[in-house]
């Protein structure tokens, strides 16, 4: 039997950090080749190339600095290079590049080969509907797509302090290879079956965590979080009900439910940059640039896709904090209105 | 119609905070006595009677410094004249003192009154099973109990800071005096009539607590920690299935559930004193006097009872959490056993 190729597409944070996992894991099994690719945007750092940098000194500098790789990982600027041969193709970029990631593969990949995507976000479709990153996946490259969520701040994970996380995959067949690709004495991973809830919640709590760091912003303390994590959460699973049906309210006792909820709105990038927004003014991409080092943020466009789709629907009442998250981050609603917002959701009536 | 008389049995920190927003709310509302006793189990400070203190200059300088207290709140010692015309008893004791309270109240109450609980904690009946403490007081003076519960850590409560709050009533006729008693603009009820959850949750966060403290003594970060409140999370709700049938699976939802689950695994003080006690070294007992004041733990305590139940009914190895941290609590294991405990968790099979 031939051996599994897995690729990964991306290499930022959390790219990066799961290539730690994934290499390991792929030169310990033997079903794996050992090889794995990992896509990298290509970037000049200090006069050398960013994948140079990967394969000679097996650390992203840029991106996750202080973390060997391991040796077996090797970066490609070249995309198809990247994908080609995989069987498994990890997706891992930020949500504002998967539609042009996947047109430029579309015909050049494994037909037999399956997607897993990591990737936090939603796009939005022709009819002013959303799509998650899986369906959008799934349609540029005609292969199944599971997904991979929890709550793994990418440092962490990289310094193998214990987390657990949640592949969603809607194929069971593709589980177990899934699984044993993943898992390690400090990564737990559980399988669902509600592959569209375990990705939905993956998206809806960077608009949380956005708030969250709003909260922190206007100097409010752990209840008052505490009231907006709690009233986030119930807005995610009524999002759930409305626009998934089948969606399980048990899938958010996974960690990619609460688990990482609670994470993201305490340690996450996102809740970081909702209080510098609010405490010194910057703009999101100003932050992103000179607080972020350049990693994009998922909170503020997650929150605009949502609103348009909301908006469509005529549904922004019933999703008070996901619109009052949106309007803070345009700048049309000052950010003191957000304690408004929780002090009169309806879940309160 | 006469006027209803409030009494708040307890002033530590909890107790203070509760009584400012009770105070400024029964000279506010015309249907509520405008003084409020509140029993203060007498301290001296410096010299002079704490409740001589609290009396004169409207702060608990022990247990709520630098907040003033209304000054219709009126400080006793003498738990039978707090207690004794009382048509609300408000119960805000460390739960290690309830039963004592209780039998001294006994048949010196009006037989009209009704009780609310904010204690948190459980006690050992004589069949080897757990009551709630709204069980002990009911039992001892014969009045309807209801509870209050939520994310609510007490200095930012008297701090005025935005939060939720959970009252668990059985009896629907109760609900709107405590809910007119309690709401203010920033400390917003929601009314349960699920009130053995609502308690329950209050009890029990606190042993997740303080495994969360274990793991932040040991060093881990957020993404574990969030793997501790999702395990600690789903051992209670366990422990509701299998303990108080008709457990409603929603009330997790309030913010007696997971909010306050949050909020004390991050700001709590049974948080901070796992940490220490893996720190330092010292025993709960020392962190009490020395790192909270004088302030009473419920972590560790309500570990061992919750425990004594489980080990009864042989049930240990299905709260494998709960058990590790009474177990590390006591010196029976070592902290280190902790992250074992995650990561072996049954909810992982």
């Amino acid at each position: 039997m031939s051996k599994v190729n897995v690729s990964i597409i991306g290499s930022g944070n959390w790219g990066s950090a799961i290539s730690k996992i994934v290499g390991i894991n792929a030169k310990r099994l033997t079903e794996f080749e050992d090889r794995v690719y990992m896509y990298v945007y290509e970037e000049i750092i200090n006069g050398k190339k960013l994948t140079e940098i990967i394969n000679e000194t097996h650390e992203n500098v840029k991106y996750l600095p202080g973390y060997k790789l391991p040796d077996n990982v090797f970066a490609t600027s070249d995309i198809v290079e990247a994908a080609k041969n995989a069987d498994i193709l990890i997706f891992v970029l930020p949500h504002q590049y998967i539609s042009h990631i996947g047109s430029q593969l579309a015909g050049l990949i494994k037909p037999t080969s399956m997607a897993l995507s990591l990737t936090k976000g939603f796009e939005i479709a022709e009819d002013g509907r959303i799509e998650l990153i899986s369906q959008v996946i799934r349609r540029h490259l005609n292969i199944p797509c599971a997904v991979l969520m929890g709550a793994n701040l990418a440092t962490e994970v990289a310094g193998e302090k214990f987390c657990e996380t949640t592949i969603g995959v809607k194929d069971s067949k593709m589980a177990p290879i899934l699984y044993n690709l993943f898992s390690t004495p400090n990564f737990r991973v559980v399988i669902s079956d509600d592959a569209d809830t375990v990705e939905m919640c993956g998206a809806l709590k960077n608009i949380v965590a956005t708030g969250a760091g709003f909260i922190d912003g206007l100097g409010y303390g752990d209840n008052t979080k505490a009231a907006v994590i709690r009233l986030g959460l119930m807005e995610m699973i009524k999002f759930g009900n409305v626009f998934y049906p089948g969606c399980q309210l048990a899938t958010f006792f996974e960690s990619c439910g609460i688990a990482d909820l609670v994470t993201t709105c305490y340690g996450g990038r996102n809740r970081k940059a909702g209080e510098v927004f609010v405490k010194q003014g910057m703009s999101f991409t100003e932050i992103e640039k000179n607080i972020l080092n350049g990693q994009n943020l998922q909170g503020p466009e997650t929150a605009a896709e949502v609103y348009h789709m909301l908006k469509t629907k005529d549904m922004e009442d019933q999703f008070p904090m996901f619109t009052a998250v949106h309007k803070i981050c345009i700048g049309e609603l000052k950010p003191d209105h957000f304690i408004e917002c929780v002090r009169e959701h309806p879940e309160h009536m």
